[in-house]
C-alpha cells in the first residue's frame, strides 16, 4: 500500500521530496497547480498532474508540501478536495509548518473519514530535499506512523518521533522557528549597530562567530550579508508566517512572547519596506535604510 | 618594565588572571577590597594589598578586572586613585566590560597623564581565567599594545587585535553580549512556551540543539535549567548591565534596537522578581512563575 505515494506541491522542497522517494523505490505521482513545477519533475521521470485528486488517486500515501495551512486546508477538504476521494485507512503526512492546532484538528477531521494523519514538519532546504536528507519531526498515532515510516525514510536523514498523537511535532518546529526568527532579527541588528559604531563587519563576523554570541542563524545568515546576498535563499515572508503562528498559538494558550513579538515586528518591517520576498536577512536592511549605513555591496 | 604587573579586583575572573600572570613568570601584585579575596591569591603565593595604589605601586602594567566602569573610574581617577600615582609610560589594561565611549575617554585622560591604555574587554569564565585561557578583544594605541603584549598572552588562548584606539575592542564585546543577552532571554521564553504547549524540555533540547533555532546560549544554558540549576554562573544582574550599555550606546548613536530592548526588560523583569543575583537563565522563571509552570526540578 505504501508504494505508491503522492507528493502533493511540488515546489522547490516538494520536487526533490518526491525524486527521494522514487529513488527509494516508490511510485510517485505529483501534483502542483504551476506548469513549470510539474514539468520539473515530469523531467525527472516523474507522473505529474494539476488536479491533487489526481494524483492522489490509488495512492497508499499522501505527502502535502504546502505553503500554508490554508493551502493544506483547501487541498484537503476545500472544493474539489482530496479527503473524501482517499481510500479509508490512506496516510496523510503534513510537512508544512502549521499550528499545533491545526494538525490537531486536521487529524480529528481526517479520523472522521477513516483516514490516518502525520504531523511531519521538515527542515532543511531543497538540497537536503533532493538528497532525501531531510530532518523530520513526526507525531501521530501509531497506526499512521507505521503507515508513513517508508516515505518519512525516503525522505528524511533524521526522523524524531516525539508523541503518538498530531501536535507535538508542530509545537516543536514552532519552537524551532521562535528561536530561529529571533536569532536573524537578532544578528541583523547586532551587525547593523557595529557597522554604525564603526566596526567592521567581517571582523565582527570572524570573532563573534567563535564566542557566546554566536548563533545556527549567525554563523549562516551574516556570511550571506558580507556577500549581499539577498536572493530569497528563505524569504523574510515565512518568518511574518511563522512568527505569526507562534504569536497565535501563545495568544491561545494564554502566554506572553515579547521576544517573539519583537522578531515578528521587525520581519513585518522587512515585508511592509517591500523585501517580503527577499532573503530573510533583509531584515538588516530595515536597519541600514533608516540608519543610512552602507552595508556590504554597497547594498541599502 | 612589564614584568612587574598589578591586578587590580581579585574576584573570580582577576584571581584567576593574577595566578596566571604569576605562573608565565610576572610578579604580581594584587588588590581587593575584600580581604577575602586577597587571601585566596595570598594562599596561592601572590601579594595582595588592600589599596589599588598600594599594589600598582612600581608596576609597569596594571591590570583592571571589575565589575563596571564606575568602579574603575573611581580606581584611576577618584579618591585615591592610581592614575596620578602611575609613572608615566605605564600601561592600564581595561578588562571590565563597558561602553565603547567610557574606553576612549579613559585613554584619553589617562594619555594627558602620559599613561597608556589598551581596551581589553574579556570573556570566559573563571575556569578559563584560571587556566590563562581567556579570549580577549583588544584595541588601543601601538606603543600600549606592545607593553600590553607579554601580559595579554599570559592570560588569554585568543587575543583579538581589533584596532589603534581604544572603543573598538569595546564596541566588538558590547555586540556579542547584545547577542548573548537577546539569546538568553529567546532561550527562556522558547523553553517555557514548549513547556506551556505541553513539550518535554529535554526532547526539545535534544531536536533544537541539533537545528537551525539553536545558539551557544541555547546549548549552554538550557541543559542548566534542566538541572535546576540556578546558582550565579553568570549573574542575570550582568546583563542588565550589559544590555544597558547596549542601549545607551545605541541611544547616543541614534540607532534603534529593539530586540535588545525586548530582552533587557526580560532581564529588568527577572530583577525586579529578586533573582538579579541568581543566574541569568532565572529570565524563564519570570515566564514560569506567570504562567504558573513547573520548571525541572520543581522550580518556580
Amino acid at each position: 500500500m505504501t508504494d505508491k505515494v503522492a507528493v502533493i506541491g511540488l515546489g522547490s522542497m516538494g520536487l526533490g521530496m518526491a525524486c527521494s522517494l522514487r529513488r527509494a523505490g516508490h511510485e510517485v505521482r505529483g501534483a502542483d497547480v504551476v506548469e513549470a513545477a510539474r514539468a520539473a519533475f515530469t523531467n525527472s521521470g516523474g507522473k505529474a498532474f494539476a488536479a491533487a485528486a489526481e494524483a492522489a488517486r490509488g495512492c497508499g500515501v499522501v505527502v502535502l508540501v504546502l505553503l500554508s495551512a490554508e493551502q493544506c486546508e483547501t487541498v484537503l477538504f476545500g472544493e474539489g478536495g482530496i479527503a473524501g476521494t482517499l481510500q479509508p485507512g490512506t496516510v496523510v503526512i503534513g510537512c508544512s509548518t502549521v499550528a499545533p492546532s491545526f494538525a490537531r484538528e486536521t487529524e480529528s477531521r481526517l479520523d472522521a473519514l477513516g483516514l490516518l494523519y502525520v504531523d511531519a514538519p521538515i527542515s532543511g532546504g531543497a538540497a537536503k530535499a533532493a538528497e532525501g536528507a531531510l530532518t523530520i519531526i513526526a507525531s501521530g498515532r501509531p497506526a499512521a506512523m507505521a503507515g508513513a515510516d517508508a516515505a518519512l525514510e525516503a525522505m528524511a536523514e533524521h526522523v524524531y518521533r516525539v508523541a503518538e498523537e498530531a501536535g507535538p511535532a508542530s509545537a516543536v518546529k514552532m519552537i524551532n522557528q521562535h528561536l530561529a526568527g529571533i536569532h536573524i532579527a537578532a544578528a541583523c541588528e547586532a551587525v547593523a549597530l557595529g557597522i554604525r559604531a564603526g566596526l567592521d563587519p567581517r571582523m565582527l563576523y570572524e570573532i563573534i562567530s567563535n564566542a557566546a554570541g554566536s548563533s545556527w542563524m549567525f554563523q549562516n545568515r551574516v556570511p550571506q550579508i558580507l556577500d549581499g546576498d539577498y536572493r530569497p535563499h528563505s524569504a523574510a515572508d515565512i518568518f511574518v508566517k511563522d512568527l505569526g503562528i507562534v504569536g497565535d498559538a501563545a495568544r491561545e494558550l494564554g502566554f506572553p512572547v515579547p521576544m517573539a513579538s519583537a522578531a515578528l515586528q521587525m520581519f513585518l518591517m522587512t515585508k511592509a519596506a517591500g523585501m517580503g520576498r527577499d532573503n530573510d536577512s533583509s531584515v538588516i536592511r530595515v536597519y541600514s535604510r533608516l540608519a543610512g549605513l552602507e552595508l556590504p555591496g554597497g547594498v541599502r
